[in-house]
């Protein structure tokens, strides 16, 4: 492998080549940015060194932080969330407190899984410096998940630096930029999906909230936006489905997985079938309570069943939600808070945007991510796009 | 056994004898109608028949309700609810609808494990023909728990009828007469708890919400209520902790139970030792999210931790929660709602008030509950009380 | 209407129109009672008689019971099991129960909303009546789980009687009569899905268990069954999703629903969008551990996305598994206990089959239910047949 | 403040001072080392330096390793494990993968809320090290759980280095020295509860299985251990309960807290009542399924209401089980798994051991702890020991 090679650059999005997921509409970017004081920012590490103890080996990883409002504020000012979890061999960093308090109060890193230590520690170091109450008043418990890179990088050194989680933070913005760097990227750089190179995908969708007699009201105001972010790094290659279509089926039949390789000693079962995980962020700027956005977390596992998961017993299925919608105070004023929310049975259009998003942001991760070469000369090949047109069109599912 | 045996009175309440459990201050009748809107119901079902096929045997068991505001009205405007499960040995229908909607759209029915289907279906029969839209809109799913009281009385004959749910509901009355009437009687005349006789226990606590400085808000209007209904029957003598003192042990030590007894077939191992469950319900004149209310429900194991029980393995201890504090209408106008509700870090005082209400209402059971003969001359004594008050008093736990 | 109206026959199966959804085998009747000890009962309700006081009004309802091994002996003898709530608008008595326990000791009823009390009722006083310990040694907690079919039945009065339930039970028949009836048939005789006709689906998977390297162990013996019973009573039209394909939206851009209707009161809003529920019953004979059952149970929410759900505000999506690979002893002889069961690592296509065969289980559902007229006038057509596999076909999913 | 300051030595456990706790009898050094294949290892870091930039400040805390038979060959060969959360406000690093798995495979690491990051890293540095598969075949996910010690702790500066989890890990010892170092040790240096100087804490029972009839199986081979150990740091001093004597509402009548103080500018609301939190670890030796290790950890709660705990808003009461009794392997050979494990109708004793052994541990950590001084001069006093002996003597609780 040459010491100059460099993570692939991101093709076009699914959309983009007239893929059409789901019935609502999407938001200016397709993104999770979409969602009002939302921000992603990445930190991708590429590294082709020797492994120890002369250099830390082939890192393909990263990190990547979900930032809502700003991350020196939120400890004083949380956002209501949620979490689910649909096969839990994984970790969050935090889940314990988001599902007793309902509270995100730091940015939500995502990063490889044995480098979750790290992040936490620096995501604390970091922001001990800008908020001086941290420590004082409260214990900071930053939010931090993961999913397994460790069949393309070298995971047995943790390839992630302090200086790596500042940069993914810092370098987070909204969408003024447009739709966040999506594939290769960030904590997305390794992972593989479908046994195919997966990584970072991203999807939104506006939202009427509809009544359950299907009208909805009539007030302009009442918009709001359900964006998803994920990692995907899970499922197997025969059981991937592509806006139905059996894609992956397709492709074993072609004698797929054409690549594959690597080393010898590599090659003989390095990888177990479903070693991965999928972490999926949602996020909107409806007002949800708590238990509302549990609900909301809930349906990215129906998401991720459209496109072909089974939840492996390996795989770590863990989703959080989380809404800028309105703020919950660290130290409020009074002994009751007034809150506005949307109404328990306006929530079905809410549920389906985060269905049809995740669907798509999964997808989308396998249309943008391109092939990597990795660890031990270990290729995980990206989806062949036109292959994969060509039975879209076949089965009339191209726009 | 004579045909003209009635259920015992009930005996003088704990609190009327001196044990002060806890350190909170009571609500006027220290019981769960002290919070606003709530009302309790009985209806004792006491027959010394023969058995099948010439009669319906020997019942002692019976119905009771806990209606929140009317039971009409409750399927058009909800309250608030919360669940939670210690051991689930036991059934409280309508439990995941509480868990996944946090609310209660009918009166809430306790009985025997075995009849907690006719209550649901006389529930039914009964609110619908004073609800039109049931059915019509939606269904209505009746919340009915349920303890085991088979060893006192006949249960393989299911001994309520339609007109005793009727008559529970009915007869529901809030705190204009003082406490509900305890002990033997309604869901708890067949009951046994720590091997004595058990059967309805109540308690009730003054709040005035604390922040996390240990200062309260000045405020005269910040004072609730949170009131404790159980209905008990579960538990080891041995383990039996009134106050804290160990008055089981020294019951066993005693030589108790020197009663027992009943016809030699009847005798032998007629009782697993943790055969039992409690179901507790929990209301509060504070308006409480349904996830705090969840978690308020979970605080009432922690009291009954403190009478002795270790959640046996056949136990059933399941925690219904809600609040009068405010109204979750089926049908509301608008697609967003505003409401009030106790700030997250001003909630311990409540938590405090579920915990020492429960302990008390369990001990307040035990206090009142007098011996119960049933099925097969099967003799549950009552908590002997004299011995039991020179044992706290001995230990300085009198006022 | 006329009085001598009758269910519908069953219309053909999916599979033998073609239809071939997910990548393993099915067992031999493609139906639940392709697990071994596993029967399926039914008992439909159809009556056409004025409303109250005169009559009883429309009926369109049933009770559906699968029972493991003989109804009377689960007491005894019990099965693991496990229990997964996707949304939990709904109720299965007895699901705390199997969470705590993980064992099922009765037969699993299936039956309208309103009327699962009175079915609780009927199973516990078939059941003393068979077994002398019930009541003695302990109570017996039968399992019972409800969909709304509110639509087209006039469910303000319970239409069951205790004889429905003993004729369900006491017909139920395993494998040998083929695949059980399916449709419009016990519980699912008025069931709405997709805003067609629904009821009772069902469908199975032949497992042989794959190590995490995906490799098989080599045992012939090492072949499992996993079946799957479902009672459909979900979902938006235009979300229906057939093997993929976007049935309907294509129906909807048709004009459908083309009918409908009935009298105009009953027709304004009679129906919400989403007023239904999914049980779904996963039986295997594999000998799984209770833990094993939840997880596998949980999976059945994935097989529901495929078709089009997003378990909406209003479902109950209830998930029960059991398996007849083993027996729980009631009365264990000793304080150990030694089990075999399928090894965690072995799971995945376990979880694979309990998708795939969920999927099925709705879809097929929809192609043997045919149109039924319900109370008021109010008709829930039958999924257009030709229509549907014109769409399959067009987009390369017939056989 | 002295530069030579150091951890006050041990006081004497409570037992030793005549405190009789629960029914059961202790293990052979009434700690978790009792139980077969147990050890644990301290690592104190107590520093009196000047804060940032010169120095790292005051440091009052550490870290706890408690090792299920070896460290480096946990990953290969798993423990059977479950855990509990009573009230979530807090973190322990893996126990999502314990709940879905039911297996843990490294040692269980306490420290500093703000620390957990920097011990995950070190473990998996010590083990990846040690250990050849990590990371090839799997990733490897420590658990590490917190309180927050930031009232006597500079916790703003993570206190704990690499060196120090190695130290704690490496120097883990099981029952040949007696029971471990115990109060103001590892990771309970720093920690308070009931508002008086907590730590670690532990007791053991020796549990006969038990029917639900009663009676003991008839073999000696039929006993087993349970061992806790108790990371305390929660509670309101008032509120503090010991052997079921009101300790501290006496204390609180007193005049207490005597002491507290520190500068003046700490001394204002430094610390909310209840900041605290309470991990709780139960060991084994029994053979228990994932599943019933889960419920065994949910006793660990009633155990804490017995010392007053009311699991405040602000508290992390989470619990870990695991058992030694057998393994659970990485790589099993077979696709099924043969296990002995106990009857559930035999857990009673077991669940009635883990309340028990949780209540001494907890009393014990506050018999152990002398005070400590901290950062910025804050004081937290150690449980007045003579006045505690003489209530307890008062009301007849002393053996």
């Amino acid at each position: 492998m040459s010491p100059v090679s460099q993570p692939p650059a991101s093709r076009p999005r699914a959309r983009d080549l007239g893929v059409r997921i789901g019935l609502m509409p999407t938001g200016a970017t397709n993104s999770i940015v979409d969602v009002a004081d939302v921000s992603v920012g990445h930190r991708t590490i590429w590294r082709d060194e020797p492994g120890p103890p002369s250099g830390r080996g082939t890192a393909r990883t990263g990190v990547t932080a979900i930032v809502p409002f700003r991350s020196a504020e939120l400890f004083a000012r949380r956002v209501p969330a949620g979490a689910a979890v649909l096969n839990g061999a994984g970790e969050a960093i935090g889940i314990t407190t988001i599902q007793e308090w309902g509270v995100i109060e730091s940015p939500i890193m995502l990063t490889s899984s044995m480098a979750i230590g790290r992040v936490y520690d620096a995501v604390i170091a970091g922001l001990v410096e800008r908020i001086p109450r941290v420590g004082i008043d409260d214990a900071l418990l930053p939010v931090v998940a993961e999913c397994d890179d460790g069949v393309l990088n070298a995971s047995r050194v943790v390839q992630v630096d302090a200086g790596d989680v500042d940069a993914a933070i810092d370098g987070a913005v909204g969408s003024v930029r447009g739709a966040p760097d999506l594939g290769v990227v960030g904590a997305g750089t390794g992972m593989v999906c479908f046994e195919l190179k997966g990584g970072i995908g991203t999807a939104s969708r506006v939202v009427r909230p509809l009544g359950r007699d299907g009208s909805a009201p009539g007030r302009a105001a009442d918009e709001y936006r359900v964006g998803i972010l994920a990692l995907t790094n899970f499922g197997w290659l025969e059981r991937l489905t592509i806006d139905g279509v059996r894609v992956g089926q397709a492709l074993v039949d072609d004698g797929w997985p054409v690549a594959g390789g690597g080393t010898a000693e590599a090659d003989v079962h390095v990888t177990p079938r479903e070693r991965g995980s999928c972490v999926v962020v949602v996020a909107t700027d409806a007002p949800l309570l708590p238990h509302q956005l549990e609900r909301l977390a809930r349906r990215a596992g129906l998401g991720l069943a459209r496109t072909g998961s089974t939840a492996g017993h390996g795989s770590g299925e863990i989703f959080l939600a989380f809404s800028t919608g309105y703020r919950i105070e660290r130290d409020p004023p009074a002994a009751t808070t007034v809150t506005t929310h949307v109404t328990d049975s306006y929530l079905d259009r809410f549920f389906m945007a985060a269905v049809e998003a995740t669907e798509e942001a999964v997808i989308d991760a396998l249309f943008v991510a391109d092939t990597v070469t990795g660890r031990d000369g270990f290729v995980v090949p990206g989806l062949p796009v036109d292959r994969t047109l060509g039975l879209l069109r076949a089965a009339g599912r191209l726009a």
